[in-house]
């Protein structure tokens, strides 16, 4: 009687506000070999290896629509070594891959973690085009921080050209028995003693963007608890768009920010994780992303017109001087600490980044385009520097005086902020010109779970593996360090997924 | 039979490895209003008010000795608007004080705690006052990063001199049925649903520095289950001690650091914390003491010659170079950054730092100056800078130059580092002269448990209090943000222990 009570009131209150539910006291509503929780690229990743391996795999994604905020990125991932740098002559190793997230990640990465990167990049990026993803073949993109071009970009320049496909293939394996389940949401882990055996779980589950914490007010949805026989896979992204606890690691991020995340994205997986003993990696490391623009919502497609765009091609001046104030190459944490400077001393004066029209948009595709240009509000096209002063209220003279500074270290290879001399072109001063203004957003949490180079989740009760238990992408911490390099993430999501997938038996 | 084996099994496995106990499973060894964990400020804090108030309080302690780093501590204490402040004409202000503190802390101190300890640091200085500490009354002194002199110290400059009296006091309760136990390590927690209701701990426990983790290997000791009627006070202190999980947060520090802290200062009960559900705030930022030396172990006596004597009457030098590197009186990041700069460069050149022995040591007791040079070994004694030139391997004409400099500086009240004028004076450029070398050593680990300004311990399964559970100290996270300024841990641990106690019903 005392063990089915216990079970009742465990099953009774199978949501954020329970404990670990204990395997001895559930009647498993279905069983799986392998169960994945978030349908991005990590999550895709794995459930395909898995499957692959012809495992009974099962996705579960909280919202309606897949692929998280992997749908929407930009669509870059660094490999270093790979096939098209070899083609256009570009030079790359591990050590100079590895050095670059280390300054970018001010040295505290963990160094196993991207030296796995590094060894299984292009395995990864091998195992994307087997399974259809389609990548330009004729450049890689100079992302900033990068010392080099390694960065290899989907046709359709989006994070759909990987999601779209490996959701194809996953969804083809249906007759084998794998299921990819939208709109279940998962509430705990299923502990059969240190092991997780599995998952308790809501479908028919209705996220709700208005609540304060969808976590943990939410109360939509029909519960069941799952068996996991081999395991389960946490890869269910980070919590840029989780007020309470992205709040408790930096309280000067407001409630009302904008953020380039998809509305899912909340703390609820990670926290779960802790509380069955694994350990917080770094994760107060909050990274902005310093090409959002204030002039759409989300992740929109600023990030793209200027990272391979305004900022290759261009400058960003701050408004109120006319002035260059940083390398637009440089990494994340320094651009977008140097636009912060400027939006804190006046909260409206955000930086503007502009390029001449014939060369701003050259590298991108007819598609990015139309999107950027579809509202009328993103990019202004002003016809001279003079336009530009005026519509944005820049002093003119200044202006000028920044673009003709500029191009004098064009020709003299010698960028007075530093920008990388391989990304060095005149700007021609007579415009036309397309301009973007610049805000930073959160964008990518770069702290969460301890795993190894095996993907497992370790255990602080042990320093050992948990049991049944692996995680790859962004829930997990210290690959990046404190600060993440553009297009890191897609190498972070696949390499580990796969490892996951490869590694459930 | 089922709930019997259950309880069989959890206390048969009481230690890291296991999880939290259920109440249901137990029989209590005993019973206690109040159970503390730690002995050092904020548990002996904790413990008397709640002792004061006619609780029944257990304080429990995993060391052989008591007062963990607080009684190896410098002593002083920030009381922003203290009585001596008055009497010596010191301006100051919660504005100033909070406003030090994010400097320090780069912005991402929780607000409302930094607020309660300028509400309530004046409280703490006279409950200390009236527990038998004593303070030196003649004049405050001036510790780096902050704006002004406003940190209390005790007349033995040491945290000795808030422990014993105030473990005198507690001590002095036994009859009214509170105790101190020494050798008595927490295991985890007893919960009674969502409620904290005791602790098992085990008895004769014997630490061992020796292995690599203690948490997790040491299986010494006797277990008992206590119940807490009131509630649970974590008092745990920080983990700069603890190789896996500070290497976890910054894998550049080395298994073989000097650290200023006692051998007991690991992660244990944090991280048990966390597996209830306590929030993990901004654990990654650990800070490193720029004022220690390689020339003594541990936490030593540098700290404090250095602090309240070389930095502020003399300077510090780089000995490649002769030249000054730092505003010896900046915040603690900045200073330990600036150090780490050289010491990655050449990991022997220990910066040094002087004074001409008429002022150096002028403010501090008999007591700490004869405790100083006791070894031989960790303050050089040099009749003139060029003896220090020569005994140091500093080039003798920059090292000339560099003191004259600063004594400009001082004649001009315009230091070239910055260094606050109140603290500018001259060095006699005849000396003699007292050295010592510099060497940052793991100090204080800012993260930790969220707590409220009640002192609860928030829980991630509700976003509020875990009830029965409270944390003060350096187990808490969030007051000091990124870098903690000195002497402000003594108030934070007295306040938010003062509070726990009073909150405790």
């Amino acid at each position: 009687m005392g063990m089915v009570g216990a079970g009742a009131l465990a099953l009774g209150a199978v949501n954020a506000q329970a404990s670990a539910v204990d395997a001895k006291d559930v009647k498993f509503d279905e069983e799986w070999d392998v169960i994945i929780i978030g349908s991005g690229f990590a999550g895709l990743a794995a459930g395909l290896k898995a499957a692959q391996k012809g495992n009974k795999v099962l996705i579960l994604e909280k919202m309606g629509r897949i692929g998280g905020n992997s749908v929407i990125n930009g669509g870059g991932m660094s490999v270093p070594m790979n096939p098209v740098q070899e083609k256009t002559g570009i030079k790359d190793s591990k050590e100079l891959f590895m050095n670059d997230c280390l300054k970018a990640g001010l040295g505290i990465n963990h160094p196993e973690l991207l030296s796995t990167l590094a060894d299984r990049g292009l395995d990864a990026f091998k195992f994307l085009v087997d399974n259809g993803v389609q990548f330009k073949m004729d450049h890689c993109a100079h992302f900033g921080g990068h010392s080099v071009a390694r960065s290899m970009l989907t046709t359709n320049d989006s994070g759909s050209g990987y999601i779209q496909p490996m959701l194809e293939k996953f969804e083809a394996l249906k007759d084998k028995g794998c299921e990819l389940r939208r709109r279940a949401k998962f509430d705990d882990f299923v502990m059969d003693g240190e092991r997780v055996a599995g998952v308790a779980i809501r479908e028919e589950y209705k996220f709700d963007p208005n609540l304060y914490s969808d976590d943990l007010e939410n109360t939509s949805g029909t519960k069941k608890t799952l068996k996991a026989k081999k395991g389960v896979v946490l890869a269910a992204g980070g919590f840029c768009r989780d007020k309470i606890f992205r709040k408790l690691q930096d309280p000067r991020i407001p409630d009302d920010v904008d953020s380039t995340n998809h509305p899912g994205a909340t703390a609820g997986v990670l926290l779960k994780a802790f509380e069955i003993g694994a350990y917080p990696v770094q994760v107060d490391w909050i990274q902005f992303g310093p090409w959002a623009s204030p002039d759409e919502k989300g992740f929109g497609t600023a990030p793209i017109l200027t990272q391979q765009g305004t900022f290759k091609y261009g400058i960003a001046v701050d408004v109120r001087t006319g002035k260059r104030f940083m390398n637009e190459l440089a990494d994340r944490k320094t651009r977008a600490d140097a636009e912060f400077k400027i939006l804190r001393e006046d909260p409206k004066a955000y930086p503007i980044t502009f390029a001449d029209t014939k060369m701003a948009f050259k590298d991108l595709s007819e598609e990015v385009i139309s999107k950027g240009m579809a509202s009328g509000k993103l990019v202004g096209e002003c016809a001279s520097l003079d336009e530009i002063a005026s519509k944005y209220g820049v002093p003119a003279d200044a202006l000028k005086q920044s673009v003709k500074k500029y191009n004098e270290g064009v020709k003299a290879k010698k960028d007075e902020f530093g920008k990388q001399e391989s990304a060095l072109s005149e700007i021609n001063e007579a415009g036309p010109f397309y301009v973007i203004r610049l805000s930073p957003k959160p964008h990518h949490t770069m702290g969460g779970l301890k795993i190894n180079t095996k993907a497992e989740v370790l255990s602080s009760k042990t320093n050992k593996p948990i049991p049944g238990l692996w995680a790859a992408g962004e829930i997990t911490g210290g690959t990046h360090g404190a600060s993440r390099l553009g297009t890191v993430a897609i190498t972070d999501c696949i390499v580990f997924g796969m490892i996951a997938g490869e590694q459930i038996a």
